[in-house]
């Protein structure tokens, strides 16, 4: 029952340089729908996690997201092994996806990914696209489980973005009912955070 | 990081009776909006608490809303007094509105209501209909606040509902995306919910 809250930084301390690219594991949808069928009958649903970076520009919270195409948009995470504990898993892939190998001096360094808790699960009933907030009725054995955390950056960090991406940060107001654009899990994020008390801090509050 | 989990009993387990009618305060909405226009310039914000209730059909989600008329509904709940507390204002709100003075045993028999945490938070920027999720940019003096909060049910309770509402229970699946029929906030409540594990319990699952 206590307040939720969460500390952003201004974007000025956060830079953005870039790293070997990391190409998406499938080309297009349809494959991308064959692997999670053929995986789904090895080692049953599969598990994903993402994740829910934040900053601030003004006192502004914005949300750092990866835009793969002009069209295609993705929290930073990924699927998990099977076993994989989803903390660690996630803390892993944000490692993988998004740390600097030449400014970090720690390695693996994943004590900058303070994950919180999960504010969302997205449910896949069957191997298509389509996604849901909770398991609809008629599913019984629904094929990916998807759960959004928020995770606490720390004050400063230097980000690497594979060369075949872009990190941009998106104001809140920007992503609410835009699923046109950003798909409904990314526009559904403001709705996700609603019980959170921000709190920005430091010098890009005007 | 705990997972969040809620009980729900069947609806069989929850008998719904009347009692006299509660008419709205305000009788249209611009009769509301002056109301709470002439509040702002005595105690300011106005903090208003909502609550979401579920049960179970055959093992899905529903949620209890109140029906004011054919377009119009809502969640039990209302404003709270300047320097009420949130929590026991929420518990006098739902006794209020749905107890069933000739069944209940104590009075004010406030125990039944066990107020779990704040899911998601609406606000209201003007003197209008509008609300968001988190506080718009351009807003410096919000006139509305209105948190959501699950509540845990008893797994047996009589409900008196004042004759001129009525209380249904809605399977997520028809409210979400449905905000042209139910509002947003109401529409909404699936996202709001989407980090639960429900805990169906009882004889109506099959």
């Amino acid at each position: 029952m206590t307040a939720r809250r969460l500390t952003l930084y201004p974007q000025s301390n956060y830079q953005f340089t870039t790293k070997d690219k990391q190409p998406e594991e499938d080309p297009t949808v349809s494959a991308r729908m064959r692997r999670l069928e053929s995986e789904y009958e090895v080692h049953g649903m599969r598990r994903s996690v993402d994740a829910i970076l934040l900053f601030h520009q003004k006192g502004f919270p914005h949300l750092l997201i990866l835009q793969i195409s002009n069209t295609y948009f993705k929290l930073p995470g990924g699927y998990l092994n099977p076993g994989e504990d989803e903390i660690e898993g996630l803390k892993q892939r944000l490692q993988d996806r998004l740390h600097s190998p030449t400014h970090d001096t720690l390695k693996p360094g994943l004590e900058d990914w303070v994950i919180r808790e999960c504010v969302g699960k997205w449910w896949r009933p069957d191997y298509d696209q389509k996604t849901f907030p909770w398991i609809p009725d008629y599913v019984t054995h629904p094929k990916e489980c998807k759960k959004v955390f928020v995770v606490q950056l720390p004050s400063h960090k230097i980000f690497a973005i594979p060369t075949n991406m872009k990190m941009i940060g998106v104001p809140l107001f920007e992503l609410y009912g835009n699923a046109t654009r950003y798909g409904p899990q990314i526009a559904m994020v403001p709705q996700m955070l609603s019980a959170y008390d921000f709190v920005p801090k430091g010098d890009s509050k005007i």
